[in-house]
């Protein structure tokens, strides 16, 4: 019954006229890349989301995943879609194309990501082979990349991340899988991995493991923890998949959502692994590719926001219920569509508005790691990754919580129906709420923030967000026409900057005020953002319309209204429970909390 | 893996010292209600609660409800725990004693139904039998009563509502279902009921429908709904069950929730039903005991909102993970508790907060039906039945709301197995999902808040919440122990009295400032009527610490205090956004909502 249909054009909107596509083709690997090129590519995907995920999207939340026998059962026709996009190039077209990748911008990542994650959130979690390419891209020895890589671009081979063990998730520190050195300088990996993600199937060839453990003399805590790639099957010298590791899938968790998603229980035993990187710097080298990572958990949270929109606008549209507060406007008809309502409105636009603006922070985000890798100038590559340092915990805690009430008002406006699985969007309320839960916690999100990235070099990465927002106010601040948007905008951003002076002169003397402070700052940072986006596409949307009328620039306006008016001002409270200080949360003894007798 | 334990304490608190249960003993029907007795009551409603209900609920939301050939199945054990209940008289403890109820005062619906939900909501939604009782004992003839209401005050009998069909929800004017009326006095109802709640199973006897249909000459439109009470199984007029009518559940619906409980398509042809009072005043009937599904809808919120927060906080004391950012607490152990972080306890105390709010609250309005009903002025009645009126709306979408932050947090809480089902928390997600849903969506509680409640006779049922809050300000504005509650509590009065001007002199004018403005409005009451009581609660917690120190006192105090400075300041926001008024709702053109090639 849901539908869905890639918002192709409001992804060509936030590429070429809100940012300047011009600047990603000046960087030298991507002088070919044609908008044209990236149009085929944009408009291809759409089909092969619309028409080939998207149906399985229901299907296999009803039917989910099982195991019998230790074999790993995923939902009909996942294996067959899964081999599609391997054969079509869509698992990895931002590999290298030495490596059989299509070598595409990470600037497109957004929209592309954004559509496999609207369609099939849980169909898309088993291409977590990429974030393997990625890391032994980084660290990996020659000739680990030489035997993996070309295999993972393509997706011939999957891969998985190993990190959660039954008591350790955010706090790493406490891993306890081993790897014992061999002989021939390979390590014996045992233990117990949790939560992980697409851990077993039969889509792929092989599925490449990467590991944390600990060698048996190495120091406690996260500075013990070294990172191995282990992969399901022994790889031959000669590339050939040869015989089982010690490697398997004891049972899968039954979830809430992505139930079409295999989350495994996977046991290690003596399994073999070769050492990925330097001994003990597993931690490190994990978190160097944490950024793109989190970056996709965004992104999956703009992807189903959107696609709840989309199926609550189609359903307030339909459906005829009740008469418009002013009179009827279909007099014609047994009853007014839902649309005429005010506050059915105000959901629909609350969940357009954080969809749209997570569209366009995503991309700024996203292109930021093309210069950070490509840009001419080291203090241009080191500039753009300071963007992204400090804005991935944004991005991703704050459009995933966004993605919370983006879906569940899409839920409301179809009320009772809302409720019933068959109308998909409480399959959407369930599959975008592990969003704010993996990839670390959106609490540990706010604490990097506001502990490791506002701290880092007395704030070196703040003006890397302030300076373009900045340079934006003054240059419109006598835009009358503008006023609407960018005096709200200055407003959140003094909120911030106020709210981020009080953080850095509370927080050395009491760190409790950082932690209290965190998720508050986070939202505050998360709707200036949104509000900068907005202020743009406003301007650059105004400046069409004088060319005359055109539904889609004449949408951007209203809905920059929309959220100036009706969504900032969330930033008053941010402020004002930022300004309330650790106490009210610390000074509680633990008993209090109860239960009592 | 969850646990449940009725927070008992807080609910003596509550009737007791929050309120005055001398006042509901002073009328007439409860004179001999003592402490005891409620005592008693409570207590084994909590035994049964804890070890029958509870254990019941992961496995009936894990095998939900089916049909085959018409025969519905619900889940094992209900029909047992059913059977139980009915054999305690814990289905309706406050029907007529002559019926063969308890006769409880309605001043205790709010802690038993409070238990029933938070142990097992889809095992409640079996007892809507209480809404038919009422309903009859309202507006049926003296034979109607006779034949029904004794099985219904027990449960032998059970009973449903239905009013929904296809093409109906909110709006009840489009009925369809038709009756016509027989040589006999009695009507032959015929069409389809849609989300019929408990509309089959094989728990009772008999299963009494409550049916709107409309007559072949009715007026169009909602003034020309009748309501019909029409039973499974024809009742003979010795009182014995006879044969089957011509009623029958034709499918299930496959829900995002409550599953243990059925949600039924239920086909009328030829059914035999009677009048229920007056032909075309079904609607209003229904109606004047729409107050009580509301009620108990509310604390159907309250109820998840507990055992959420009981079981995240459980967590939060076992796991260990981390180390408070103020040096480690626990250097003993690997890791400190999650208790130690600033944020874990944001989203406890949000959760508890919120909780012991909404069981003060469900409190004073269940207390002012026991008034409305059973005091000596009719003055007295009208103001109590006045506060009930104006109150309900906040109740039910208030309640439910917060419901919504309150399991979404905790689960949050513990992180990644908050997302497995074994651990519970996300079915308590996806159950309270439906609260603001049903019986009205939050929505239109809203536009009933600000469009009926407030605007009838010129604002009379607003003293009955603001001269009560008034009072207790004047009286305590210059305790300077207090100031720290009174003085937010004063300011969240003053923005919803402001709220109301705003709204009261914009509305005349455009009724959508009215529709925009609603829920809000609703917000701000709510928050106002919440500050009001943890003031109180501060006042006699701080007062009782006088005579020595008390954790339970201690914990009233700090949370009061939480709630003053971390969730009383969102009143900012909603009146900012109230103030925006309606254009940038209304003025943004219907094609301008997308979707855009």
């Amino acid at each position: 019954m849901p539908t869905y249909k890639a918002p192709l054009r409001d992804m060509r909107f936030v590429a070429r006229e809100l940012f300047d596509f011009n600047e990603i083709r000046a960087l030298k690997p991507y002088a070919d890349v044609s908008d044209e090129l990236i149009d085929m590519v944009l408009s291809e995907m759409a089909r092969f989301c619309e028409t080939e995920l998207f149906p399985l999207n229901h299907t296999g939340d009803k039917e989910g995943c099982s195991i019998e026998n230790g074999i790993v059962k995923p939902p009909k026709g996942f294996r067959e879609a899964y081999k599609k996009a391997v054969a079509a190039g869509w698992i990895n077209p931002f590999a290298h194309v030495e490596h059989g990748g299509q070598g595409l911008p990470m600037a497109t990542t957004a929209p592309v990501n954004e559509m496999l994650t609207a369609s099939n959130l849980a169909f898309q979690t088993y291409f977590l082979g990429n974030a393997v390419y990625h890391a032994l891209s980084l660290h990996a020895n020659e000739a680990i990349k030489d035997k993996y890589l070309p295999n993972l671009a393509t997706g011939i081979w999957a891969g998985t991340m190993n990190l959660t063990e039954p008591q350790c998730g955010t706090d790493l520190g406490l891993t306890r899988a081993r790897a014992d050195k061999q002989p021939d300088g390979t390590y014996a990996i045992t233990g117990t991995k949790i939560f992980i993600t697409s851990g077993e199937h039969d889509f792929a060839d092989n599925i490449i493991h990467m590991v944390l453990a600990r060698t048996p003399d190495a120091p406690a805590g996260v500075k013990g923890i070294s990172l191995f790639v282990v992969p399901k099957k022994v790889v031959n010298s000669d590339g050939s998949v040869g015989e089982a590791n010690g490697v398997r899938c004891e049972s899968l968790e039954h979830k809430m959502g992505i139930k079409g998603s295999t989350t495994c229980v996977m046991s290690f035993e003596n399994a073999k692994g070769e050492l990925v990187g330097e001994l003990n710097r597993g931690l490190r080298h994990m978190f160097t590719m944490m950024n793109e990572a989190r970056l996709l958990v965004g992104i999956q949270g703009l992807g189903l926001s959107d696609i709840a929109y989309q199926n609550a606008l189609a359903y307030a549209r339909d459906r005829l219920q009740g008469r418009s507060l002013t009179g009827a406007k279909y007099p014609e008809k047994p009853a007014d569509p839902l649309m005429v309502h005010a506050d059915i409105r105000r959901m629909l636009l609350t969940a357009k508005a954080l969809s749209e603006g997570g569209r366009m922070l995503t991309a700024w985000v996203a292109r930021a790691l093309d210069f950070s890798a490509y840009a001419e100038s080291a203090e241009a590559r080191q500039a753009s990754d300071d963007f992204v340092q400090l804005m991935t915990p944004v991005v991703k805690a704050f459009i995933t919580d966004c993605a919370q009430e983006c879906t569940s008002v899409s839920l409301q406006v179809l009320g009772g129906y809302g409720y019933i699985q068959d109308y998909g969007l409480e399959q959407y309320v369930r599959d975008a709420r592990i969003t704010p839960i993996y990839e670390g916690t959106n609490g540990v999100q706010a604490l990097d923030l506001i502990g490791r990235k506002l701290a880092l070099d007395n704030g070196r990465l703040l003006p890397r967000f302030f300076g373009p927002v900045g340079e934006f106010i003054e240059a419109n601040s006598n835009n009358d026409e503008l006023k609407e948007f960018v005096e709200p905008l200055q407003k959140a951003v003094d909120v911030l900057m106020q709210a981020t002076a009080t953080i850095l002169s509370k927080a050395p003397k009491n760190p409790d005020e950082a932690g209290a402070a965190a998720t508050d700052y986070l939202a505050l940072f998360g709707y200036s953002a949104y509000a900068f986006l907005w202020a743009r596409a406003a301007k650059i949307a105004l400046e069409k319309l004088k060319a005359g009328e055109d539904k889609f620039y004449r949408s951007k306006v209203e809905t920059a209204r929309f959220f100036m008016t009706k969504l900032l001002p969330r930033t008053r409270t941010y402020l004002a429970t930022l300004n309330a200080g650790a106490a009210p949360v610390m000074q509680i003894a633990d008993e209090a909390f109860g239960p009592f007798d």
